[in-house]
């Protein structure tokens, strides 16, 4: 199943159905106006949203329409929780080289998390608004989840049966603003402007036996300017998987149906190619790139985002078809 | 006008109107379910919840009904964000003085403020519910504030005008789970278990000219199992002001209606008294008596928090009257 929500003026939005194809939606009226609506009353709800899924997929929905990513808000508009991991423990190696800092042993064995803000994400194809150039502009393409409640003291493998949905992520990130905020030692808050989710939020079923072991084995392509920088492989090389990312958060308290949990960047190894060492599959965010380039050439030459600059990201299944749709956004200035 | 949220068995529970002596309430049934919802359109049904609170305090409601707090959830139950900050750089001084650590000058002229789990707030009367006492359990008595709507950019005096309703915050701490987490880099996290808040939250009408600067000139009382332990005074030695605290929120992104913004502990400095420092109000959290012993006699001696432990925490007004009503809290084990 397929979910999304099309703008219309209100905070929430309208929650429609979408066709596995992205083709055509329908709105989900008479079952639920708000996804969060849904995710508080799933067992009762998603099997109404299913059938009218399978209807709309037969081509026999009275009133579907042609369906319109730019069109979506965040799946989630606004929601009660968004936790975002680490959980590529290759991308903090990454980071952490560059400046000849080693990892923490504990890194390999308790996620990374910080919690962000979650009253205010934007949707798949809005506008990136930010004040200044001087931020250090850059994207994050991730993995989240949607959970259902999950209680406190529940186990990975308990959490990882509270997960509903799947979807993409733009994981905003102000890169010149990380350095003064993590040494006041609060963690990210300023550096973390309103994330952006992709236009579909689906159902694990949706994508096979590519969603196994409580991760998405596909690969996220990151576009920079119509440039593909990334095509990374999300599954294999996810160090916690989504429920041990969840059931960090309910060591301490409950998770509450419509949380949002993040993967963070995805982020793939690098090789061994002629004596020299490569990263073929890109990057899913550019201060990896900057990693990169100073790990190799001892300073980072590319430099962060620019007003104007665009960023797409999606992900195919094994059919070719886009699963979550695409976020297509573009950064643009607060005046 | 005072509002509060009693229990009904719903995620969000129902708006209730609450008389100025907390001794009566009144259902909002007609003119709003949820607090959200009126904070989502507060122009259009603020007025009509200030009709209800005039006939309730003059006795005239139809269905006014004996007010109990033990039936309360936190006002808002969920909402879309809280964000803590720590504005009362006496708490940071001591905490770093305990440790030989100064605080860095840029304290002093930008705010710590940490991102919070909103999932899941508990009620002012439900038992704090953790795992281990090992994790060294804490209260931490602060203010609160929940907006409206605040764009990305605006100033402390803009941001202060979006200042909705105030009450009062259990920040309930997990003191030992602290420094393992903040030397991730990444802030807290399951070190900050779910908050709990006053029984109502009031306009800042409410409290006179004790609301001013954007800061709540009265007395913190916190009465740690059935002894105060804290007298402070939450006005003169916050050094942000809660349009300073939302702007610093707003430096990268908009708030949005119904955020939550939180003071921190509130901590007043220590005098000379007889050659030895003292701290004549008390401490609003054990850490800072821990802190404080640790000053005067090189280590600490009050212990954390144990299950069956209460804390009661609730600020008197000028009339002498409860102006939230109390926080008032057992801890229990989760097992």
């Amino acid at each position: 199943m397929k979910l999304a929500t099309y703008k219309d003026g209100s905070r929430d939005g309208q929650l429609v159905v979408v066709s596995r194809d992205l083709s055509t939606a329908h709105y989900a009226t008479g079952i639920a106006h708000k996804l969060q609506q849904a995710l508080d009353d799933w067992n009762f709800i998603s099997p109404q949203l299913h059938d009218l899924y399978v209807t709309l997929n037969q081509g026999k929905a009275r009133h579907a329409f042609p369906f319109d990513p730019a069109q979506c808000m965040a799946p989630l508009p606004r929601a009660y929780q968004w936790a975002d991991g680490s959980a590529y423990i290759n991308h903090v190696e990454l980071v952490r080289a560059a400046r000849s800092s080693e990892v923490p042993t504990s890194f390999y064995a308790d996620p990374l998390m910080y919690q962000g803000g979650s009253d205010d994400f934007i949707g798949p194809c809005d506008d990136v608004v930010v004040a200044s150039e001087d931020f250090g502009i850059d994207f994050e393409a991730e993995i989240a989840v949607i959970t259902g409640d999950v209680p406190m003291g529940a186990t990975p493998d308990q959490a990882l049966d509270g997960v509903r949905l799947l979807m993409l992520a733009n994981d905003v990130s102000l890169r010149n603003l990380i350095p003064a905020e993590l040494a006041k030692g609060f963690g990210f808050f300023q550096s973390k402007p309103a994330t952006a989710f992709s236009p579909v939020a689906i159902t694990p079923d949706e994508i096979g036996d590519a969603w196994q072991g409580g991760r998405v084995h596909l690969t996220v392509q990151s576009t920079w300017n119509g440039r593909k920088v990334g095509m990374c492989e999300a599954g294999p090389e996810m160090t916690f998987h989504f429920g041990q990312l969840v059931a960090h958060i309910t060591k301490t308290r409950n998770v509450r149906a419509g949380s949002i949990v993040g993967s963070g960047t995805v982020s793939n190894k690098g090789v061994e190619l002629e004596g020299r060492k490569d990263w073929p599959k890109g990057y899913s965010c550019i201060a990896e790139k900057r990693a990169i380039e100073t790990i190799l050439d001892g300073k980072p030459s590319t430099e962060f985002m620019q007003f104007g600059d665009t960023i797409r990201i999606e992900v195919k299944g094994k059919d070719g078809l886009s699963v979550f749709g695409a976020i297509d956004q573009k950064i643009t200035s607060l005046t």
